[in-house]
């Protein structure tokens, strides 16, 4: 079923250059990167497959997914067989990251800002100066299971394309389209502009959500306008220090979750899915 | 302000007495374990004083964290000046716990079931062979969010007292009750025996929590009566396979939290933060 000659040389140029795909340089200038395992290779090729360049696969993995493989045969992406060793220096050395003998090399998954803003998005998620890539995959995980429309991060946060970042989104990064490298002002206008609410998460919002929530229960009876019912951009801060005012005044209104224990502050994740979450419900 | 000599030898008995409370058996064996870093050591001084046994201190953490000091004090907990050298050796090779100069030895925090019943608890998280300590700190942080009133850990869990899930639980763990070691057919025959709804949260459930959500908003107005108005217990598995259906089938209902894009499944913490804030919304 797979052609080629099994890769067995670790050391060979060919491992080193899809092992280097683990950095952030070799990323931008090949425009690819590692996709790991097979929960994300499954559905890069369910979503992306002609962004798929190539897979890698231990024969053990083969027999075990053979599903996947034969999704990637089926759809033109070469599938060339590799040692436990050559995948093994394909992954690098980040041990949250075990691609279980399937690794896929992918082009780049960003998308211009115009590019779903014409789509007319009902429900975006922006992540400003997240810099933890498990900590913006599970947003995308989230988003993604809240049915966002997009996702996007300021060019202050880290990058989607990270390998720890990719794996914990849970294959999510190939669902919906994400946008990169904006700045957070600039991202803000554009969503205005295309009619979006900006609302920014923040302990210090003097706006409650279950306020908001409120608002759009009684809307769905009365037919009054209520803000979550619209078209509405989530903003959510860094995970150690939240939004800076200046980032927050942005924003149409600051939005606080409710805190109801002793709780300082939600972490990152857990506010982002409220916010989300209070959105789906809303939009039903 | 502090006494005592400062501890120099990273290599001494007492030293080493402490760094193994970063393993489980010790800690079972010294009924006490580590809290690191100001804003857990700051939320066990504020919560449970009496449960602290000793604080280290860095000559730069005690004035950086002067507060938590003079908290400690006004508290008779002794306070020991110690080198970056010692604080280092204490707090043990975990790169994900920065102690920032603060460690706290405090006894155990686990309550009797019986006792957290006998409050008549509303809200409480179970979790059931929950095994990464990152992923159970969240959901108890979440939890303290949410307003619920205790939170339990199976037999089959990750230990609470783990420093990573100390950590990870930004000292919500000293907010509220937390039990322990009690096998989950024994912790649901109490919770329902204490009369609480016994909720297992699962993709595989028949019952839609906006149904249950849907239910409670009218049962608001209309005084019907409603599930998630009344004591709940919700019972989360484990982060990678769920919950068994053997599990589930001891809940009253299985209940699944809705995914509206293509996501295949929620993570652990994003799915108890929509069931948990489910709750506390339905018991305003």
């Amino acid at each position: 079923m797979l052609s080629g000659e099994t890769l067995a040389n670790p050391r060979s140029d060919r491992v080193k250059a899809v092992a280097r795909l683990s950095g952030r340089p070799a990323r931008l200038r090949a425009g690819r990167f590692l996709v790991e395992g097979p929960q994300s290779v499954r559905e890069a090729l369910r979503f992306r497959a002609a962004d798929v360049v190539q897979l890698y696969v231990t024969e053990a993995a083969a027999q075990r997914y053979a599903e996947i493989v034969a999704a990637a045969l089926a759809a033109d992406v070469p599938v060339t067989p590799v040692t436990e060793a050559v995948l093994a220096a394909m992954a690098g050395d980040d041990a949250t990251v075990n691609p279980q003998g399937l690794l896929a090399v992918c082009g780049l998954v960003d998308v211009p800002l115009d590019e779903v803003l014409a789509a007319r998005p009902r429900l975006v998620a922006v992540l400003a100066q997240v810099r933890d890539p498990g900590n913006a995959g599970t947003v995308i995980r989230a988003a993604d299971a809240a049915g966002a429309d997009a996702v996007l991060l300021t060019d202050a946060s880290v990058d989607v394309h990270n390998p720890k970042c990719v794996r914990s989104t849970a294959g999510s990064l190939f669902h919906l389209p994400v946008v990169t490298g904006v700045p957070l002002p600039d991202a803000v206008a554009a969503l205005k502009a295309a009619d979006l609410a900006v609302l920014a998460a923040d302990g210090a919002g003097r706006t409650d959500l279950d306020d908001l929530l409120d608002e759009a229960e009684t809307a769905r009876t009365t037919g009054a306008p209520a803000l979550l019912r619209g078209p509405v951009a989530w903003v959510f801060g860094n995970e150690a220090w939240g939004l800076p005012p200046a980032d927050r005044a942005l924003a149409d209104q600051v939005v606080r979750v409710p805190v109801h224990g002793h709780a300082e502050s939600l972490n990152l994740g857990t506010a982002a899915t409220v916010c989300l979450y209070a959105s789906a419900r809303a939009h039903r």
